[in-house]
C-alpha cells in the first residue's frame, strides 16, 4: 500500500479523491490537508465521512507530507497549486496537481489567461495527465497535470475523428453543459439552491472561460494545425456531470459509423472510455459517479456536419477519478484499480 | 368578454391556456375539451383548478363548440389536429393551432417529416403566428399556426441579426436545452423522474427533430436565402424553459453592441421580447412562468462568430402565452392583455 | 392607485411584492429599498424585472418613504424591522411588517426567542394578519404582523379542527418541510446546490425553531387551552413550498368528512383557503405560485390520529401573497385583488 | 466466486444488484434475468452497464438458474415473487428475495394488506434480513426476506431506544419522505418528471401503505408490546434517499444523549449503521449511494416527545445493499465486503 497525501481534502475534488483512496486496493489515505478547515473533525468537514474516517482536517506542512507519504494529490485553487506543488517537488515526492497550474505549454497563454505563474521555474515540467492520449508521458513523470473537466470531455470526443481528418480543424464548437459541483463548494450567488434549481443560462460566452486555451492546446497538439475553438459553458441545474456537444464541418463525407469505428480502435484499450454505438446519445447519468466517459457520433450530411458527444462525471473523469488513473499508472497499478466501479443507475 | 373553448385541455400546454383566460381581461372560459379525459371533473385533471374552476371535461362536438364560442384554441398533437380544425373553420369559428400541422408552408416538407396531412384542403390557410416577425398579418386570420417552443426561441434570437446581414446565412448550429414539460403529459421512459432527474442529455441530433424544417423555414423568409439550420435538441433536469445557443458566422465584423442594437430596434414596440445589454447571459429562470422572450449577442473575434442566446418558458412564449398573444392581435386587444405577468422569480 | 414603498425589495420576498404589486389592479410601486443594494439598477437585482421595471434600488429614508406611500411593506430580518417599522408608524403610514417582529404577543416569548425587542414600545401594537382567522381586526388596522410561513401552513389546516373540538390540543405535532427559498436569499453552506439537492434532512428538530411560540400562540388561542406543539421543520430539494404534515390525537371519533366539513364550513368566505375532499392529499405543486393554502383532512381509527395537511407556497400565501391580501382588507379591496392567479401547473 | 443470478435486473433494485456484484470480491454475474426485457442486450436496458456488461437479459427457467448458481436475489414485485423464490427453493437454491412477500409472519396480516398468497406451502419459512437485529438467523437460511426501505429506515431508529425501554411503544408516528427511485421504472404519473419536480406531496396517509405491518411487526416483537404505528409516506422531488422522522412519547426522562449511547453500544459492532452524535441531523446526501444507514436522537422535554431520525439510500439498505449484506452472511463472507463504499459526496 502506498500512502497518499490529499491537499485540499476539504473541497469536492478533495473529497472524491479521499473515497477513492478509501476503496483503493493499493493506495492508503495520509493526511488530509486544507487549511482553512484546519483543526476540525473529518467527519464535519466531509458528511459522507462521518463514523468511517477519523481524524482532524490538517494544516499543510511540506516536510511532514514529504516525510508520510511518497505521492499527493493537490486539489487547490490555480494560483495557490503552483507553490505546494513545488515544495513537496523539491522534497521528491511526486505530485498530481489539479489545478491549471501546470496544464499549459505556453507561458505567454498561462500569463494571458492566469496572470503571474507562482513557480516559473517548474513551468513545462508536468506531463499532462489526459490518460487516453498521453499513457507512456506519464510513467516516469513525477508531476502530473490533471486535465481540466470541460477540456476532457471535449478532447476525449474530438479528437480521434480530429487525428484521423474525419473534421475539419478550423470552426469547431463545443457547446458544453456542466452540473454545478464543478463551480465548487465555496457559496455564492452563481451556485445558490433557489436561483440555479429550475434554471439554466451559460457562462464566460464567446471563449471568455480558461478551459478554452487547454482544449485549443490538446486538439492543436493532436491535429498539428493552430486550433481555435469557440467554447461556451453553461450550469445545469444539477449536481454532477458534463456534456460537450462538439459540432465540426465533415471532411471526406465521413460518417458516424465510420467515425465510431475510428474512435473505437483508439479507445481499445483504455478502460475508461466507452464508445457508444453511431448515432447514440449518451446521458450524464449514465456515467455519474464513475470514472467513465461515453463518447459517440453523428453526422448531418444536409449542413456537412458532425457532431460528437462527450459525457464524463465532472468530479471523477473530469478530476478526482482522472487523477487516481494517472497515479496508477505512475505507480505501475492497473490503470483501472480502485476507479472501475460501474456508475450507480439511476 | 369572448369566450373561448380550449380544445386539449388537459395537456400541459391546455393547462396553461386555461390558466391564462382564466384571468384574462377580455376573454371567458367556455368549454374545456379533452376526449381522453372527457366526464372527469376539471379540478381532478387539473390540479391547479381544483376548487376554483368546476365542471367537468367535455368530448368534442364542433358544433356545440361553435355555436358557444367565437374563438378556440386547439392544442392537440400534430396529425390529431388538423381535423379538428377544420371543423370548426368549417363553421365559422377563429381557430388558433398550436400543433404543427399548419406551421410550414411547402406540402412537400410537410409529408417529409409529418406524414400524410389530416385536411390538405386548407394546407396554407393559416398565418403563422410569431407575433413579432408577423404581427399584420395575423389581425384579419381566421387561421393560426402557433409556432413551435424550439423555433420561437431561436428564430426571435437570430432573425434580427440575419435579416440585417450581420451574420452569414450558412452554418448555423442551434443548439437548444428544453425542460421536460415540452415532453408532455404522456408518461413514459423519456420522462420518468429518475431517468431524467440529475442527467442530461440530447435527442434526435443531427437534424432529426422536426422543429428543423420549422426554424430554417422562417430564416430562409428572413433572409432570403435557402437557410439549412444544425438543429440539436437536448433535455435538461427542470421542468420549464428553453434556452437556444445560437452559433453563426460573423459578417462584417459585427460587434455583439451592434447586434444589440439592431435587435433592440426590431423589438421596441414588442412587449415580449426583451433583448438584454451586449454580453449578457439570459437564463430562463428569469422569463419562467412569464410570456417574455430574453435574446442576447455575443461575438468571439477569436473565431469570427456570432454567438445569440434565446429564453423563453416553452409552455408560455413557447405556447400557450404565444396564443393568447395571437388571440389578443387578432381580436384587437392589447397585445400584451392576460399576458403581462412578470416572470415569478425565483 | 395606492402608491405602495418596498422595503427589503431585493430579497426573495421583496421579489414577490414587487412581482405582485407590479400587476395589482389597485396598486402601483413606490420606491423599491434595499440598503445593500442601494444604486444598483433594479433588473440587475432583481432579474425577472429586467427591461420592465427601471430605475435603482434605493436607500431607506423615512421621510421620504412616508412623504411618497401611505402604505409600506417591510420585507426585513427580525431585529433589523422593528425600528424601520417604528419611523415610519411615527410618520403616520401603514405598515404590513413581514418579520416576526411583531407577531407574538407575549414580550417574555419574544425576549426567549429572538433577544432584545428593538422597538419595545411599539409592542403589542400589531393586529396579526392571518387572515383568515383575524379579518376583522385587520380592517383598521395600522401595523399588521404579516404571519411566518410555517405557522401559516400549520394553523389553517389544524385551526379549524381544534376549533371544532375534533382533536385534542395536547400532543400535536407538525412535520413540515420547506423550499430553500424559505433560507432567503444570501448564499451559505445550507443553501448551497450542491448540498441541497438530491438530499433531505430536517434541521432545528426538537423545538428548536423560532416558529414554534408562534403556532403555539396562535393554537392556544383558538383552543382556549396552553397548546405545546412539537415542530419539526425540513428542507427539501426545491425552491417554493411547504407542506405541513400535522398530527392529533381524535375526539370523539371523529373522521375526515367530519373535519372537512367544518373546514369548508368555516373557510367558505375565505378565497384563498381550498379544502379537498377527505383523505386527499395535497402537493406544493398545486399552489406553487399562487396565494392558495390547500388543507386536507385524514382520520386514523387504528391508532386514534387525525392527520392534518397544510400546503402553501411559502413566499406567497406565507409571506408576499398574504400580505397583499391583508393590504387589501386594510385598504378595503377585495380580499383577492391582485392575488387571485391560479397556480401555474406543471 | 460464488455465482449469483439476478432475478428481475431491469428493474432499479435489480440494477443495482448488478452493480454491487460486478464489484464484489466474492460473488460474480450470472445471468441476468428479466421477462419482459428477455432477449435485449444488457447494456440497452441497462444504460450504465453499455459497454461494461455483454450478453443479454434473460426469461426465467428455474433449472437453468438452479444449474448455473447457487445463490438467487430475486427483485421482483410482491405476489409476482412467490412462486419465482418457491420454484428456487425446490430445487436447493439460497434465495434473497428483495419482495413483500415472505417479509410477515402472520398469514392473516398478509392476506389482509397482499391478498392471496402464491405460495402458502413456503410461508413463514424465511428469516428476516434486517441484519443488525436478526444476524445470527440468517447464517443458515435458505430463504431470507430482506426488508422494505420504508421499516429499515423507521425500525433502525426506533428499535435501540424502544428496546431499551425510553420510549412509549403507543403513539409511535412514523413519518417518513422517500425519492421517487422508491416507486420503481414504470413510468405512470406519479412519477411523471413534470409532476413530480419541485412538488411535495404525502401519499397513502393514515396507515394505508403496505409498509405499516412490517414496522409494526419488528417493533412488536422488539418491545414485547403489541404496537400500532402512524406511518405517513411522502414523495421527494428526488431520486434516492428515505428519511424517516420517528416520534414517541419519551420514558423516563431520557435525554438525546442516553438514546445515543443505547444505539451505539446495539450497533457498535454492525458495519452499516452509524449513529450520529446527539441532535444531530442526518441527510439522505451524507448516505447517498452507500450501504449506510445514519440515525440520531433528539428529545423535546417541552413536549415530552422523542425524535428518532433514520436516514438511508433506498435502493441500498432499503434493498439491493442490504440483500448483498445478508448473502455475505449466509455465505460466511465478510458483513460489508462488496458494499463498504463511502457515499460519494457531494
Amino acid at each position: 500500500m502506498k500512502r497518499v497525501a490529499i491537499i485540499g481534502a476539504s473541497g469536492y475534488t478533495g473529497a472524491e479523491l479521499v473515497r477513492l483512496v478509501y476503496s483503493h486496493p493499493h493506495l492508503e489515505l495520509g493526511p488530509l490537508i486544507g487549511n482553512s478547515k484546519a483543526g476540525r473533525p473529518v467527519g464535519e468537514v466531509l458528511p459522507n465521512l462521518m463514523g468511517r474516517v477519523g481524524g482532524e482536517i490538517q494544516a499543510f506542512d511540506a516536510d511532514q507530507v514529504a516525510a508520510d507519504c511518497e505521492l499527493a494529490f493537490c486539489a487547490l485553487p490555480h494560483g495557490a497549486s503552483a507553490g505546494v506543488v513545488s515544495e513537496l517537488r523539491d522534497r521528491g515526492r511526486i505530485v498530481l496537481d489539479l489545478s491549471a497550474d501546470f496544464r499549459l505549454t505556453s507561458r505567454e497563454v498561462y500569463a494571458q489567461w492566469y496572470g503571474e505563474h507562482q513557480a516559473p521555474e517548474r513551468f513545462g515540467e508536468a506531463a499532462y495527465g489526459l490518460v487516453e492520449w498521453n499513457r507512456e508521458s506519464l510513467r516516469n513523470a513525477d508531476l502530473i497535470a490533471v486535465p481540466g473537466c470541460y477540456p476532457t470531455s471535449a478532447v476525449l470526443a474530438l479528437a480521434p475523428i480530429l487525428e484521423a481528418g474525419m473534421i475539419e480543424a478550423e470552426g469547431i464548437v463545443v457547446d458544453a453543459k456542466s452540473g454545478v459541483s464543478g463551480a465548487g463548494r465555496k457559496p455564492g450567488a452563481h451556485a445558490h439552491f433557489s436561483e440555479v434549481s429550475e434554471g439554466f443560462r451559460a457562462y464566460k460566452a464567446a471563449g471568455q472561460h480558461r478551459h478554452t486555451p487547454e482544449i485549443e492546446q490538446s486538439l492543436s497538439l493532436i491535429s498539428g494545425a493552430d486550433v481555435r475553438v469557440l467554447f461556451t459553458p453553461h450550469l445545469l441545474p444539477m449536481t454532477r456531470g458534463i456534456l460537450s456537444t462538439c459540432y465540426a464541418r465533415l471532411k471526406n463525407d465521413a460518417t458516424a459509423e465510420e467515425m465510431t469505428a475510428v474512435a473505437r480502435a483508439k479507445y481499445q484499450n483504455s478502460p475508461s472510455v466507452i464508445v457508444l454505438d453511431a448515432g447514440a446519445h449518451p446521458s450524464t447519468q449514465w456515467v455519474r459517479r464513475s470514472n467513465h466517459a461515453m463518447v459517440a457520433y453523428h453526422d448531418d450530411p444536409w449542413t456537412g456536419r458532425a457532431i460528437a458527444f462527450g459525457a464524463i462525471d465532472n468530479l471523477l473523469k473530469g478530476a478526482a477519478g482522472q487523477a487516481i488513473q494517472c497515479a496508477n499508472i505512475r505507480l505501475g497499478f492497473e490503470e483501472n484499480a480502485g476507479i472501475d466501479a460501474l456508475a450507480a443507475w439511476p
